[in-house]
């Protein structure tokens, strides 16, 4: 009697037969995008870079609160300069220098003009600023009226305003500054704190705890006996989970019998926010996983298989209410729907918009090298080294298994093949996702 | 008398008039490339994440280190298997089940087979892996030879070593994995956890003094008075400092007094290995700045000025051999000077390879929405917001003042205007630089 055999290892324990739900690339980002995001907390602004808005942020004052200069030169009223030019010059009396960060005490006069650096606050009566290098200054008295001693010639007429920053044009008090839902850049800080934030309302980082699988995994320091190997995927997605905003524990190797993890599930929803189970899908751990998983309360198997490669087994289901993601054992899988799909969900679960964390980090415009196979209806990342040929940036796939995890780590990037597709012609103009 | 004034307010001591040294973007990044990079130390590899390597890194073993299945199915000797097809198979004994995790004791002779998940060791005498998908498992005697009792029929030939990754197919033992002078990336440290390799030689993290200059800077928690600022950068560029791999101390504001810079200045460069001067570079420091840097033992002015917009009143020195970068004190000048040339000059002295620390990180390609006018001669970075029209991706020139941070900050990225151009098109192909 002939039997398909699905699984050539023998199970550890029942299999789960009424559940597979294989989902399209699209459907694992929507079911993924409506994960709930944890809760808030108040932190310091200058330890928020790479936090996320748990509120929209509002501008507590005006950015400038006073009108300043722009540029290094002479604080004017406009109307004394208008037609000004180096042939008919604009004489204007000297009545003094802005001193910078005080509040100047003059005041200017009609004709009157006073020497202003950039970032200087504009004296009362004047509104516009002339720069240094259309003006000379000159000593002696060339007009009647001449208090100081010294005149301002001014060889272009300025437009009211001109090189000024007014009050509130950066950014007006109680407008929006940035949404509830973005993260924090080290780059923005600073103009936060130039708003008086010093303080701000965003998520809590997740906590994420780490299980790794399979019964021939030993751990890094080990010296693997023929058959095993060390955990390679544990080390690169700590780190990885880490430069996704969240902390991680690493639980380090359950091997692959149903009480073992259980227990180790079990221990890892409780101290943490979402868990993930590098090597959960693999044969002799899924059948395990998924039943196990389902015997929490509040549990849900999301979906179970994505149409891609690689990675296509991978595992997304809740249990206590919690995100548990099943990753593929073998390391480039792993890494890869780590990348696409680990990733954005704890961004999700940390509170980010969802329309930001499926967006590659960083791309690069270029040509295939060759000819790509794919089959439709699976969406397909193809690892491919960048070389420059004459001019044009040329991406060429990569030969070699998916089991072997230099391969992808000597990758520059990645290739989409569309669901739609079934292949991509040589010369074709690609964006590849660097690694 | 007429005379141009190049400084209007006042300068608080003598100038530096014998030293301008204005260079090429090009130029600036061949002397920061120029700099030397600071000691090494050895870390463990779970740490190595973002850290620079010190020496070229080999791999210490073969990986795999034993002949290892790349598929679900069983092990064969391929030569019992040419020519099998569904309508021709081949029938082989199967003679037992390779466990995970251990090195098979079972070894195939002529006509066998034995069941093997993806990560399984091949047993002796086998040289190939027939997917599960092209076999199937019959129950009985089919064959006169069987003692197990089963028969394996298999409907396609396999190739001799097919779905099997070889001893050190993935990596060979004492080849180079990765050079000196990269950066790890979290993705990497897997791999490297895989050939046991537990600690990595790699530079310092480079300690970087921020130091604040301007007269009008006040904290960012104090209230700022009419003419006064709140120190914008050195909040921004705390975070940035860090994220170019550095540690960071902020010594907050300097007086733009001699004495306080000079006092601060040496308090900065005894405990770190480079300095940065928020607005160092600006009227009404820089020559003070200029002048305190050259009394240091083994100092030197490298560059003053770049041909760039923003920010071309940067200063690079060296005191006590040891870098000086006087940033401007613009908010949007000083920021992206810091993103063009501070951060690779940070990760030069942390030891990365110069050709990767000028590419910017993230990079995507659009149109422009309208022409841009240049100087040529000088290199302008334009501040864009990326909109979408039509499937197409338009970079629209921000309009507004360098002067005003929040216009940096809701900017998308900058585009590169090269020096040799006068300006560029519309609906010219751009890269944009994402911020």
């Amino acid at each position: 009697m002939a039997r398909k055999s699905a699984r050539p290892a023998p199970a550890a324990g029942p299999t789960v037969k009424s559940f597979f739900r294989v989902v399209s690339t699209d459907d694992a980002r929507r079911l993924i995008a409506a994960t709930e995001p944890i809760g808030a907390e108040t932190v310091a602004v200058a330890d928020a870079a790479g936090r996320v808005l748990a509120a929209d942020l509002l501008a507590r004052e005006d950015m400038p609160h006073f009108d300043r200069a722009n540029m290094d030169g002479y604080a004017v009223r406009a109307r004394d300069t208008f037609g000004a030019s180096a042939s008919v010059p604009a004489y204007l009396e000297l009545v003094g220098v802005v001193e910078m960060g005080r509040a100047p005490r003059l005041r200017l006069g009609r004709g009157q003009a006073a020497r202003i650096s950039t970032g200087g606050m504009l004296p009362a009566g004047a509104d516009a600023v002339v720069m240094v290098e259309y003006t000379d200054e000159i000593e002696g008295n060339t007009l009647a009226s001449h208090a100081s001693g010294r005149t301002v010639e001014v060889q272009r007429g300025a437009a009211p305003w001109e090189h000024v920053l007014r009050i509130g044009e950066d950014i007006a008090k109680g407008s929006k500054v940035f949404p509830r839902g973005r993260r924090l850049r080290a780059r923005d800080l600073g103009a936060l704190a130039g708003i008086g934030t010093t303080k701000v309302r965003v998520h809590r980082c997740p906590r994420v705890g780490l299980l790794s699988t399979g019964d021939e995994i030993v751990a890094p320091a080990a010296k693997p006996k023929p058959g095993q190997v060390r955990n390679i995927n544990a080390y690169s997605l700590v780190a990885m989970i880490r430069e996704a905003g969240a902390e991680v524990i690493d639980y380090g190797v359950v091997r692959d019998r149903r009480e073992a993890l259980q227990a180790a599930l079990a221990n890892a929803l409780r101290d943490n926010d979402a868990v993930l189970l590098s090597g959960g899908s693999s044969v002799g751990t899924k059948d395990i996983a998924l039943e196990v998983m389902q015997e929490f309360a509040r549990s849900e198997i999301v979906f179970h298989g994505i149409s891609v490669a690689p990675g296509k087994p991978t595992i997304l289901a809740k249990a206590l209410g919690k995100p548990v993601l099943g990753l593929p054992g073998h390391p480039q899988s792993a890494l890869v729907i780590f990348d696409l799909f680990g990733a954005p969900l704890l961004r999700v679960l940390g509170g980010e918009a969802a329309a930001d964390v499926f967006r590659p980090q960083r791309t690069v415009r270029a040509r295939l090298g060759r000819n790509l196979a794919s089959k439709a209806g699976r969406e397909d990342y193809v690892r491919v080294a960048l070389e420059e040929a004459g001019g044009v940036l040329l991406a060429q796939p990569m030969p070699g298994s998916s089991g072997a995890i230099f391969n992808l780590v000597r990758a520059d990037g990645l290739v989409r093949v569309p669901a739609s597709a079934e292949g991509l012609d040589e010369a074709t103009e690609v964006d590849v996702i660097l690694l």
